[in-house]
C-alpha cells in the first residue's frame, strides 16, 4: 500500500511501538547440517515473543537482492527500496553524520592514480590509507569556487565525500568515474538544463583538485559519483501521525533514521547504553528504533560464536525493553550476515511481531526455520512490518465504511 | 523487479546454473485421498535435493489462471508473463520451429467454411484434418504479392501460420477472425498510420486465398488473428551477463527459449540424450534449460501410472547432470497438469532450488504437499526463480550501499 494511502488511514492514539533490528541477524547453518547462530543462541525472551507473538521473514527488496544497509532499513521503516532511493552520495554523507542541509548536493568519491596520459591507473589509489584520505582531504579544502561552499571529507582509506552547499545547484550531474582503469576520468555533464552551473561547478572542483594533488604520491585525482541531494519523501510523523525516535550507535542508521523524519537521540556506545536512552525517552515519543549493529559485524567476521554470544546478550537486554511495556514489538534484521559468506546475503530475515492483539501461530522458538510456519509467512515483503506493527497499535483505521 | 534494473546487479562468475522443467509437474491426488502422481513417485534424488536445498511452490502468471506453455516459459525465464507478451502469430511459428526473422509479421490462421451469403458457417472447418490441412497450405503458396514474401505454413489439423516478409511491414493489424459464426470475417484494418500497407498486403492474402479454395469442399477461406512480430526484450545475456542454452524436444520450447536470447542445443529426442547434450556443451554455457515434455503429455491423457513412472524416469536420470557439479540446480514444472483434469491448469507447481548457499528448511522429500511448508513460500511468482537462481550462483551484487 502506498505511504500516501496509509496516511489516509493512521490515526493517533496513546500507544507505544519499539523496533528492534538486530543487524545481519538471519545466517545460514554454522555447520553444515547444523543450526544458525539464532537457532543456537539462548534466547528465553526472543522464544517467549515468538509464542505469544506472530512470526515469519521478511524480505528486504526483492527475490535474490541483497539489500545494503541504507536500502535495507527503508524496508524496514515502510519504504519500498525500489521506488525510494537514496543517492550514493547522500548515503556517504549519512555514514559520516555530515550535517546535510535540504539542498546540499553530496557525491562518493574516491582518491585514485592517474597514468602519465591522464587515465586511471588505480581507481582507489592502492587502496591508501585512512590517515593518508584524511590528510589529502584536508588538501582538497584549499578548493574555492566562487559562490559555492564546497566540503571534503574524509570516509575511508581511499573514500571522501564531496558537499556543495549554494544557491541554484542541482544533483542531475554524470558520474566522473569511469568504473575502469586505463580510461581518462568522465567530464562531469549536466543531464538536464537546470545542471548546467553544477557541472561547471564540478568541473572546476576537479580541475582545483588535480593541481592541489599535483605534488602528493598518494593519488592524483578524485572521482565522483552518485551526485544526489536528500530526498523529499512523505516522512513517518506525517504517514503514521507518529512522534519517531532513533537510538543508534552507528552514523548510517542515525541517518537513514533522520531521513524518514525520526528525531536521532543522543546515545551511549552498548545495548544497555541504547535501552537507557529508550527508557529515558520514554514519554517523549511513541515509536522507538533501536539498532543493534554488532551481530552484523560477527556474520562480517564470520565468527559463528561471537554471533551467538551477542544474539544472548540481545535477548538478556530485551526484558528491560518489556518493562516499559510497549504495546507492540517487533525484533528482527534489516537483512542476513551468514558467517560461512562472511557478507549480506539475499536470504530472508526472522521477524517476531508481539502485541495483545497478535493471532498465535505455533511458532515455539525465535529462529530462520522456525519462523517459516510463522503468521507473517516466509516472503514478507519487508516494507508491510510497519503498517501491521501499527495496525496492532490501535492507530489505524478502518479502510471504506 | 524489474529486468532492467536486475541487470544493474548482475556480474560474471565461473558458476553454472542448472533449469530442469518437467511439463505440467504439478497435479492433483490421482484418487479422492490419495496422493498425486509426484508424490506417489519414488524420487530418491530429488528428495535429496529437497532435504539440502530449498523448496516451495510458484505461480507462474497469477492467482487462478491456467499459463500456456509460452507464458509459463517466460515466467521461469524470469519475465512476468502479465507484462511480456509474446503475439499469438509469433507463439505459431515458434511451435513448428519456423525461422522466423526479427522483422517478419506472423498470424495464426484457421481454415473456415463459409455460407452462401459470405459468413462464418464454421470457425475451423469442421476441424478439418492435418493432411487436408497441409494439402490447402500447399495450394496457398500460389498466393502472389508484390514485394512481400508470403509463408503459408500447416500447423495441426484446420490451423496454419501466416507470415510476411519485406520491407515497411507492421503487425499494427486487426484480426479478422470475427470469433463467432454467422458473422462474416472481418476486413484486415491498419490500427496505427505505419500498418495502412500491411493491413493492405493481407486483403490482397485474403483474397487470394479465397479465390485459391475456391474450388475446395473442406475449406472456404482463412481466418487470421494474433498479428506479432519477434519481441525486443532484454534478453538473458543482458540482463545476467549469461551465455544460456536450451535443450529440449519440442519446438515450441526451443522457440520461447531463443526469444529471451538462448542458444538452442541440437539434441535427441530423450532425456537421456539431452542430459548427453548438457554434459558434452558443459564448457560453453554456464545456464542449461533442459525441458521434458512427456510428464505433461501424461498429464493431458489422464494417465496416472504413466506419469508416475516418467517422474521416475527424470529422477533416474538427475545423477547424470548432478555430476557435472552445477553450482545451482532448480527442478520445477511449468504448469501443473492434473491426470484428473487432463489439462494445464492454475495450481501452484512444485520447484526445489539447491545451492551450496541454501537455506535448509525442513522439507524432507520433494512432493506439492511438502513443498507447502518450504522456505520459498506456498506461491512464488514464477519470474522470482531467475533472480534467485543466479543469486545463489553468486552473479547478483548488493543493491544500495
Amino acid at each position: 500500500m502506498e505511504l500516501e494511502r496509509i496516511a489516509t488511514l493512521s490515526r493517533p492514539a496513546d500507544t507505544r511501538i519499539v523496533l528492534v533490528v538486530a543487524d545481519g541477524l538471519g545466517g545460514l547453518p554454522l555447520q553444515p547440517g547444523g543450526r544458525t547462530a539464532l537457532e543456537a543462541a539462548r534466547t528465553p525472551t526472543l522464544d517467549a515473543l515468538a509464542r505469544e507473538g506472530v512470526c515469519g521473514l521478511h524480505q528486504a527488496v526483492a527475490a535474490g537482492v541483497t539489500p545494503g544497509s541504507g536500502p535495507a532499513h527503508l524496508g524496514l521503516f515502510g519504504y519500498d527500496p525500489l521506488r525510494y532511493e537514496v543517492g550514493r552520495g547522500v548515503l556517504s554523507a549519512l555514514g559520516i553524520d555530515f550535517d546535510l542541509e535540504d539542498d546540499d548536493i553530496a557525491a562518493r568519491g574516491n582518491f585514485c592514480t592517474l597514468d602519465g596520459d591522464g587515465r586511471v591507473a588505480n581507481r582507489r589509489a592502492g587502496r591508501l590509507d585512512s590517515d593518508t584520505g584524511r590528510r589529502l582531504c584536508e588538501r582538497l579544502r584549499d578548493i574555492d569556487v566562487e559562490g559555492v561552499e564546497v566540503f571534503v571529507e574524509p570516509v575511508k582509506e581511499y573514500r571522501l565525500l564531496l558537499v556543495l552547499r549554494g544557491d541554484g545547484l542541482s544533483p542531475q550531474v554524470t558520474d566522473t568515474d569511469p568504473q575502469r582503469t586505463g580510461a581518462p576520468p568522465r567530464p562531469p555533464e549536466a543531464a538536464s538544463d537546470e545542471a548546467v552551473r553544477t557541472a561547471d561547478v564540478v568541473a572546476e572542483v576537479l580541475d582545483q583538485a588535480h593541481e592541489l594533488l599535483a605534488d602528493e604520491d598518494a593519488a592524483d585525482m578524485i572521482l565522483l559519483r552518485g551526485f544526489s541531494r536528500r530526498p523529499t519523501w512523505p516522512l513517518l510523523p506525517e504517514i503514521y501521525d507518529v512522534d519517531a525516535a532513533a537510538v543508534a550507535t552507528y552514523p548510517m542508521y542515525r541517518g537513514v533514521a533522520s531521513l524518514v523524519g525520526m528525531e536521532v537521540l543522543e546515545t551511549g556506545s552498548s545495548l544497555a547504553d541504547e535501552v537507557d536512552t529508550v527508557a529515558s525517552s520514554w514519554n517523549d515519543h511513541d515509536f522507538f528504533f533501536v539498532h543493534f549493529k554488532p551481530t552484523d559485524s560477527a556474520g562480517e567476521d564470520g565468527d559463528g560464536a561471537r554471533k551467538v554470544e551477542l544474539i544472548e546478550a540481545l535477548d538478556a537486554e530485551l526484558p528491560r525493553l518489556l518493562a516499559l511495556s510497549p504495546d507492540v514489538v517487533v525484533v528482527t534484521g534489516d537483512h542476513s550476515t551468514p558467517c560461512r559468506m562472511k557478507s549480506h546475503s539475499w536470504h530472508p530475515v526472522p521477524v517476531v511481531l508481539w502485541s495483545q492483539t497478535c493471532r498465535p501461530d505455533g511458532v515455539e522458538a525465535f529462529g530462520e526455520r522456525t519462523c517459516l510456519a510463522g503468521g507473517l509467512g516466509p516472503r514478507l515483503p519487508a516494507a508491510e512490518l510497519m503498517p501491521l506493527a501499527f495496525a496492532h497499535a490501535g492507530r489505524l483505521r478502518k479502510f471504506g465504511a
